[in-house]
């Protein structure tokens, strides 16, 4: 499983409407309108969900959070090796709700390099973006807290912030992708999103919560078409 | 699966010896020796790893720690009810090497009962074992850190410490059972855990790092039986 | 300067009202107040505040919260010793706002009494007071979180807790003093509290941010003598 | 107190031997030197040491650490407001032995600066020197953690780390100063790091437990007129 551009990253949380058998079905959903449009949708699973998505679903699987421990004795812990093995390709790092040290999203990065895992470095404003672009992430997602989860899209109610991620992160380190978050829920607002630079958008409750996600997933992707 | 006292509770800590497949052939031994001797053997796994070992093993498996968050926007925790769902029974909390607040450990205590999880609190000595009795987890086991993956037991290197957290945990809950830990690998250590009061033994590298972790829990097994 | 119950306990918490030079002249009209009551009305300050309020004002000075660190190479930490050397005759732990792990509530206990400090260990109800005196600090408070700061008193919205408490810590430790805190505004808050069996109060914005701190404290040491 | 480049930075971490009235007179004995010799000496202290310290000795004083909270009700912070009122000029952050995250370290350094602080941000590597610079500090220090307290100076053990770092730093900042720091012990080393393009050190055991502290800060002086 790999990714490709324009992505739509589906961060599960630990919602209930995501967990066990539902994180499941939500990833064939995400198999099938992935199928019918050709976009990229990834799915971020809860460590206990990676395997089953994983085995069941012809999507990438990321997880939410690793620890920058090696194996060994580190009881507790979420380790690059063990989110590898259980079929995640990626993992999400930094997420407002998980924040870390930067010390930490350094070695985590190189040791999800070392276990050959992508790595979605999350951020809450420019500055931060730009901090942890400098760490050499995979991709980085900007993300303004105030505005997660409140269906008040990032795109277009904050897209200065956007514009000085992209253009933060490109001083940087030029080429590499950048995301952003919050507040996404419809496929104008994927759009907005991708008129701005980004190269996708990491989506939770809009899609999670949803009535339809399976509906919602498509008007992203074709968003994406446009 | 219920667990029954005398009670070997195995931590996978995050070995590469057991993970993954690796925690699923461990289960299996488990289950053999289990069956053999009539004695319970529980198997606390990476979160990657309940579904797996807990749909291919007949033996309790319990998560090594729980958030105390419920479900929702708590991206990258662990909560009670997604180790549920992956088939855990319980959880360890407060591991020497993921420590927790004390109003966390009251709050996933509290949780974990929510979700029907059993709790396995960990304490570093016997005031601290006295203190999270006093949060009422199912059982509480003692580990002073320094003994912790030596092989020199807690049982027989300081029996002293180990009565001394017997008698002060049952001054706060005179039916709660407690364990011990820390360099057990042996039977005789399993056996002087018991002599002193203990219902049962947490062990990780003895089992996981033996050369034949199924023979070393047959002789922790057999030393329950004597 | 020693402390003795009925104790008047004002945490500045980082108030601008109560930093520097305000921490001093909060530190004097407590002073005087005690002088004309004989109530014992201690203060507990931000550490930079530490050595002018304890040379300027006769009233017994705390920290509000230790590291468990010893002195040595801990940058940025806050050791029982450099508390005590500054002024400090006690200090608070596990306040609503710095949590700690129960270990190193432990061990900042033990590391306070060998530098001759008072502990005061705050807790967030019943249970989490009982875990904290099997940890033998020399009070408990308890503080129900979301009373902090309201202006409604624990002690007459929920008295059951206060009660619950008490009797929780008698169990561990029948000696231990027992305060309660959150939403103190009136001498009949500390009247109330007083009656359920405690021996003082924690209190915060009910002073620091009162018009009149000093008629405030007055009242609340007129409240313990009736 | 205004500082100047080479500047020769004190960190006094929880030393026995630089706390109190101890770090007062090291703070002397860094004036004593400074005046000879024009090179600007700064001493990072414990918070409980700030107000002596800056009150009593003619030189920039530092806190070791700030929290991100700001003045309110935040027990046990410390905040930009506290340490600038007992008298510091700026502060360290997130120094190898108070690690922070990566949004707390964007948010002090925010709240240093509309307090009037300067930011020392300290980073284990040239990954995360550049990442911190990203979050315009006042200046950046290299430290690799393994050579703290070893007296073995990065300047002359590992002198492409600091090169690696001070190009690092320019591609995102090109005029933010950067200074080394671990195991700097001689004027010869602290040489050294001027010649690899830094413009000062960090020095802490080398100078804290010195048997003549004074001599040795002379010595670096020195170093930095030559």
């Amino acid at each position: 499983m790999k990714i490709s551009y324009p992505l739509i990253l589906v961060n599960c949380k630990t919602y209930a409407e995501a967990t066990g058998d539902k994180a499941v079905r939500l990833g064939k959903m995400a198999e099938s309108v992935s199928n019918k449009t050709g976009v990229c949708i990834a799915i971020a699973v809860q460590p206990t969900d990676i395997y089953r998505v994983a085995s069941q679903c012809a999507i990438p699987v990321f997880a939410q959070h690793i620890d920058p421990q090696p194996q060994g004795a580190f009881t507790g812990h979420v380790t690059a090796e063990a989110v590898k093995e259980a079929g995640a390709i990626g993992t999400l790092l930094n997420h407002s709700e998980m924040r870390l040290r930067v010390d930490v999203i350094d070695e985590a990065i190189k040791r999800a390099k070392s276990a050959d895992l992508l790595t979605c470095a999350c951020a809450n404003n420019a500055e931060v973006s730009k901090a942890v672009a400098a760490l050499n992430p995979s991709m980085v997602v900007v993300e303004p807290p105030e505005l997660i989860g409140t269906g008040i899209s990032v795109s277009t109610a904050k897209p200065e912030d956007v514009l000085k991620t992209v253009d933060a992160v490109k001083l940087v380190n030029p080429t590499l992708p950048v995301l952003c978050g919050a507040g996404i829920t419809t496929g104008s607002d994927v759009k907005a999103a991708l008129k701005l630079g980004t190269v996708g958008v990491l989506v939770a409750s809009g899609v999670v919560k949803a009535k339809n996600p399976e509906e919602v997933l498509l008007d992203f992707a074709n968003a994406c078409l446009r």
